[in-house]
């Protein structure tokens, strides 16, 4: 049964499973220091137009804690969204690795932190009874799917340099953020100020995997030791590096972000056309925030599971994925379409 | 090339790129809470005849470190040889995560702990100026190749026992032991009183993948916090999963541990027959640790890679893995034949 | 020259100087097993009428993060006020040693959590992405010198027993919050459900020194062991609790604790004669929190060093000790009227 | 009662208790920014003959710690006697505050670190597998009681340069260690290339506190944070200041540490002067061990209480501290002679 649950219940796209496949060849030296993880190190430099090092880890929380930790000292702090991943969906691993302090920053409406959200807790500088604040974490695309501008970006790593903090950001659907702006990888990273990055390829259809990409020399030093003791480094690293090599060659990422994304928004106009239903968020990537009916839900995800995302005003998460079809959508209208005639009969 | 640098060279086998394969179906809930990963679970209680716990990680040191952390308090400490991964090729992961002290004890010529290495570091207990042993660790087979017996591993987890410690075994070749000893997993396992097991399934085969195994129920109480908090749940999880299941059914991982042991043992039958040579360590797993003349290594790593262990005794050591085959060591025998005549007439 | 700048400013009570005088004879055991420290422990049984166990240990910090680790497990959170001295003053200490999350909870106005706050992020329990509450600090007096009541601390404790989480109090001026309420340190703790209590002794007048008071007996099992590695455990302990001594006996503590409330409130009541300044909080222990004329503030500093509190509204934080005098408050007084009668010609 | 059981048993100096209360004049900024402080960080300087920075902490396990946490990162590791305090004494504190690896590192007979033993540890470097040494932490005096020479530090000094790593000196008996070889602070310092010393107060008579003086300048700039992330950081530091400068002033400790000395000196030779007893290491400083008839020691210990340092050989440790006496040393003589009669009557 397909979901709107989360992309992360999604499989594995076809080019990635030929490219996992395609790199099982005999032996090859193990820890990353092989051929193809050595050219697709290369093609990541290309794709970033920088001399970016390239760290391939397993999971999402793993490229976040790897990333502070490359960034930090155990009495400094990081400021990140009060909504973000990072800070609600990740235990306190990042404390119990990194020994530092994490201040939630109050995100906008839409999900985003803003200079002037950051500035306030940019303070105290020198006090040594205050975690210092080393580095400033955004999610892109964020938790309510909405995407950050190149320009909002590069607002917020002005602010990071005039205070010597670093700017990270937790790209766990980055490749939609980039499909949504309909920019390159490099716009939104090299070029906006961008110092390290977790590039997530798990929710649009890699296997496994993610990659660090630290833009910032000064970040690059320690990082391979951290990457060890992260417990992130793969034995058999070619097999993360060949599924990124088959989404960035060729930039077949924007085709399968593009598509989630459109999804979204049909989903969301299917949604729109019910005066009962109210989208909460901008639909910019590839989820839909909507409140609804309370009697709708619970129906609703028994033909296609999702999650609830505030249960005080009833307001629903959907997300699509590269796998979401107009059969899909079809199917879920249907859906909605049957519990909004019956429930208007026996509200009526 | 092939090599006998070591097992994590290898590939993936054709049974466990097949599951994935297979795994690969539309949606399934995420973080192992889909019904592949619900049967291969069932799969591990069978196998090992015992309610055990399977946390499903992504590599040797996430398991092991994920296993410590069950068991332990961070005044506590952890009992491991001094020759171990664990303790030499693991950086400081274990101490950052888990904050306890490490005390390497003297491993036998075989690279075994004893109840007797071990008893003298069971000491101080409830002195609150040391900190306290709770947790010893084995590895199997050991860094050296060679096998703990059901017997020795009951005598230790007898010490265990009286002094309220735990047993964690490290089975990053826990097949390789199994089949070298020809016996099932649970005579290793369960009935010799094992606490928590780190079953490795990579270096046999697997493309990424390992599995806590918890046998003591005390362990399990929070298990599932710590596999998250660790930065080991994968969100597909099933990948992992469907790779167990291919090798536990039928026992397949049998034909190809027992496949790279013979290989192991072939090999070091090859080198026994120059005097040159002498094999330092029994050839029990698939490992073959050996003394050469000095000016045999580098000619003989360039046809074949492998690892000096030993600089100073000119020890090297040769892995064998799922994929050597007979051609491989037909090749090798050539290469040592012809250093030996080279060297023979140089040195005569 | 004196100062309300903090009530660590202040130096020693000669009832505590003669303690550590008296406590200088000979030979005792080290690290807290002597028997005056015996002695005090059992006094502390009787002053607050219950079986505690008692940590000298060195300072507010080392007390807190040694309450924290005894109640805790690195992949569990701490619920503290936003306003606390515990968050904002500890550098990342807390982190750093324990790995937990540390939740910061809004305060009301009068610096006080409350049970709806609270409740608040006590949520998901069980759900291994959150690390899970497990609990509660409160400090008393408050950041703003205001008091909880015996019955605002039952109503939290009854909010974290429902829960399974622990009470904590950090109350390095507990004293004062006893004396402002006029009951015993019993009523404070042991019958309003605290679980563990940092009592803090250097604020009233001790040399050096805080003692962490445990209640619930789960808690007891391994604090000497968290004591030692805490860093916090003296091997001279004797001339920490020879201090404690001086202050329990005979409630010692009362009056001077009564007296630096008072010496506040005399202080608040000369301020509160000028229309200029507001007080913005309850007095109810030994400090004031008032708003005053910008221009007021630094030749009052000069006078009498205090702290700005809030640099956008001029709210500034006077505290006095147990050696404030009345001799102060005239010099204050008369500081005031100097500075109130010079702006007003200037301002008029 | 007098024992030989530990100098952390003995009280406190007189010249100590005299400086306590001169310190305990009206009010004084807290956390060290005090005149009195300030002053005292100038007569280190004086005495070290150095532009070094001084950390009053609480005691040797955190000043040990911090000192740690100024010079590693935690994938790195530390160089410690396998002997040490720091090993075997401070529960894993250490780990749990670094994160690092600590290497136990075989002491030679008389408790001291060879460039030897050390140079076989310091090995695979940027090795990303390898927890990195980086600090070397001698002890001084050692726990054998025997004084590194001028010339035995520097040649460790040396080997640390050569490889990058710091050199800790940790200093619990530092001042023991200098009137043994009648020299000054400075020579067993700032001369030898010592980056870091944990200058031990209390075993000598102070009350409590310790000192981290920093010599290398790249271990100052994060240190202040790291004093208060420790909890090190004492409100009214000036208590401990005001110890050191009662020790350092007309250098006071040289007094009390050569008695401490020559009382142990004069311990060794009574006890010489028996066949029965065999001392076993050279006495030094303040300490003596031998091996003594196993029915001699209870009720030795019960007229002086001391440890039994090993259960074996029958080897026990006899501590002399600033107080012991002449008449101390009789009374002990006196108990020697009772047992030898009365077991050489009942043994013949």
């Amino acid at each position: 049964m397909k979901s709107f649950a989360s992309d992360n219940y999604a499989g594995v796209l076809p080019e990635v499973m030929e490219a996992l496949t395609r790199a099982n060849e005999e032996h090859a030296v193990s820890y990353g220091n092989d051929p193809l993880t050595g050219r697709v190190r290369k093609l990541f430099c290309e794709v970033f137009d920088a001399d970016v090092d390239v760290l391939f880890v397993f999971n999402g929380t793993g490229a976040n804690v790897l990333s502070m930790t490359t960034a930090t000292q155990s009495f400094q702090s990081v400021l990140c969204a009060d909504t973000s991943h990072f800070y609600n969906d990740e235990s306190s691993a990042p404390e119990t690795f990194t020994g530092c302090r994490f201040f939630p920053i109050a995100a906008d409406h839409n999900g985003k932190l803003t200079p002037e959200a950051l500035g306030k807790k940019i303070i105290r500088k020198g006090d040594i009874h205050f975690s210092q604040p080393k580095i400033i974490s955004l999610t892109q695309s964020t938790e309510y799917g909405t995407v950050y501008t190149p320009e909002e970006i590069r607002s917020i790593a002005v602010l990071a340099r005039q205070h010597e903090l670093y700017l990270h950001v937790d790209g766990s659907r980055f490749f939609n953020a980039a499909a949504s702006l309909n920019c390159s990888l490099r716009e939104l990273s090299t070029t906006t100020g961008v110092d390290i990055l977790s590039l997530g390829g798990t929710k649009l259809g890699m296997m496994f995997g993610e990659a660090v990409v630290i833009f910032n020399k000064q970040l690059k030093a320690y990082a391979g030791f951290r990457h060890k003791q992260t417990m992130q480094l793969a034995s058999k690293t070619r097999f993360i590096a060949a599924q990124y090599e088959a989404l960035l060659a060729h930039e077949v990422w924007r085709k399968h972000a593009q598509h989630a994304n459109q999804m979204a928004a049909k989903l969301a106009s299917v949604l729109k056309s019910y005066p009962q239903v109210k989208i909460t968020k901008p639909v910019q990537a590839n989820a839909v925030f909507a409140e609804m009916p309370a009697e709708w839900i619970s129906p609703l995800q028994q033909a296609f599971p999702f999650y609830i995302w505030n249960e005080l005003t009833n307001e629903v998460r959907l997300m699509c994925s590269f796998d979401t079809n107009e059969e899909d959508l079809r199917g879920f209208e249907k859906a909605v379409k049957a519990i909004s005639q019956a429930t208007s009969r026996t509200g009526g």
